[in-house]
């Protein structure tokens, strides 16, 4: 049994109960605990020394990456935060005023987002310092946005720039809360999620959830300053554009809308986001997986989220 | 800053909202969502190899044990558990099928309890195993138990009986959810918790919650077979009794009940409750503290839970 045929036994298997509207599998379970007009989002995520911050990451940092993850998460779905409880496993010997750090900055974003921190708990580990945080969120009921409802025609949309997350963004990002409200309260969002394996791995989660596939216009992806920069000052990183496609942790909105109220979406965005990019990067078509559109012409992109170009 | 510095500190800053009815500092934090008739209890708890658990016990142990632990504090409020996230955090190389086990365990005892597991993560961590359990529950509202409300000359109950856990209860202990949920429906509870620190260390929780004291019957205390045989056993374990006061992991209900009340909850539990014991082991006083009687008189429990007689 490998690590895939694991995660499709285990999601196969899991209990559930009339509570759950969308159980594992989507940015957030989606509950129903009978409030009149809203759902309940339900989301752990977690960190880990080494793989998504190091031992030279400020403590701030990392309290505040670890909350931006979740919140990302609610955004996903169109939602709102409301409480979180964090659990921060530290090595046995531990500096109290590393804690306080880490909740100093996991608390500043809370409050910026009118988020309660309600508990959790402090426990030793003799490995890695790794952080989960839970969220609880809202949303208006059947307004949250899931991650299969794309439908042949549909234009695919980008927020932000992506790639080279790593240089900076990765600690700082802020999640786009505000943005997938206005996206759910205003237009017809077939499909959403946040960016965090990267454009390949997350528009494949779309297309697989929706049965569907993708075609990208290379030109039209936006891809961040800091993978062109890297790609430009190295020889030995990736391309700018595979940057773009795999990097990780962009933490933007992917979303899925009908081609029809595709120009009407991002006029009504550049008034209302003018500081945001929105980029139409394609369209969702039949079939399966995903292909690049260049002045060569179609590319298949891999299963690996690499574009192999013949 | 010391450890208890800094939970105070934490818990003094953190962010909170409208939402919050009771923070950090309870068996869970309780919750207005906007459900009519209900709140939301919301709970994080880990479980950490060599602490909770150790390389020998088997993974469906773990996973059972994981849940019920968060299960107990659902109880130790009066709630029911609606859904559950997990979180696993494993050594880099794993074995998929131990990862299964841990879910099978979990998910037999979700079953038993009705509650959906509606996702979480798998993450590795070079250090040891850890469990992170996330409960939503729900209580009907104003009826959830805190641990603040003892009140001067209430009678103090436990279920069950206390000390020798690791023997083996703490593997395979069943979560009072029934229990606790009766005892709400039918009687005016004023402090509940659930014991996982042992009674000394958790009825201290109540008393400082409350502004009052306690006064223990020593003869009164249900103390375990299993503490039994270990004192008998060896010269090196704990005195029986000492080790009901401090071994903790019991996962029994610790409540409280104005004095009037005691007799007639006795008399209705036993006839609804045959088969678990309860225990009315002393009463609150004013004052602070823990005073232990026996035929000797009565003597002041230590700050660490061990009573020094003279």
């Amino acid at each position: 049994m490998n690590e895939f045929e694991l995660i499709a036994r285990l999601t196969r298997e899991l209990p559930t109960n009339k509570s759950v509207v969308t159980g594992a599998g989507d940015d957030c379970a989606v509950l129903d605990l009978g409030v009149a007009d809203k759902l309940i989002l339900f989301k752990t995520d977690a960190v880990v020394e080494g793989f998504h911050f190091t031992q030279e990451t400020p403590p701030e940092q990392i309290g505040r990456k670890a909350l931006a993850r979740g919140l990302s998460d609610i955004a996903a779905m169109a939602g709102t935060p409301t409480a979180a409880l964090v659990t921060i496993a530290l090595p046995e010997k531990f500096e109290a005023e590393f804690v306080a750090k880490i909740y100093g900055g996991l608390n500043a974003l809370a409050r910026e987002h009118g988020v309660a921190i309600v508990g959790g708990e402090t426990t030793t580990n003799a490995g890695r310092i790794l952080i989960s945080i839970v969220l609880l969120g809202t949303v208006p009921r059947g307004k949250q946005i899931l991650r299969g409802g794309a439908k042949t025609g549909d234009a695919i949309f980008v927020t932000g720039e992506l790639g080279g997350s790593l240089a900076e963004k990765h600690l700082d990002f802020e999640p786009r809360l505000a943005e997938a409200r206005w996206l759910a309260e205003h237009f017809s969002i077939h499909a959403m999620l946040d960016l965090s394996d990267g454009l390949a791995g997350d528009l494949r989660h779309i297309l697989q959830a929706s049965g569907v596939g993708a075609e990208i216009l290379k030109s039209a992806v936006p891809v961040s300053r800091a993978a062109k920069l890297r790609a430009r000052n190295s020889s030995a990183a990736k391309p700018a554009f595979a940057a773009a496609l795999t990097d990780g942790e962009d933490f933007e909105l992917l979303f899925t809308v009908a081609g029809k109220d595709a120009v009407k979406l991002l006029d009504a965005w550049k008034k209302k986001f003018p500081k945001l990019k929105l980029s139409c990067i394609g369209k969702i078509v039949a079939g399966d997986g995903i292909l690049i559109r260049d002045k060569t012409g179609s590319h298949q992109l891999n299963a690996h989220g690499y574009v192999h170009f013949a």
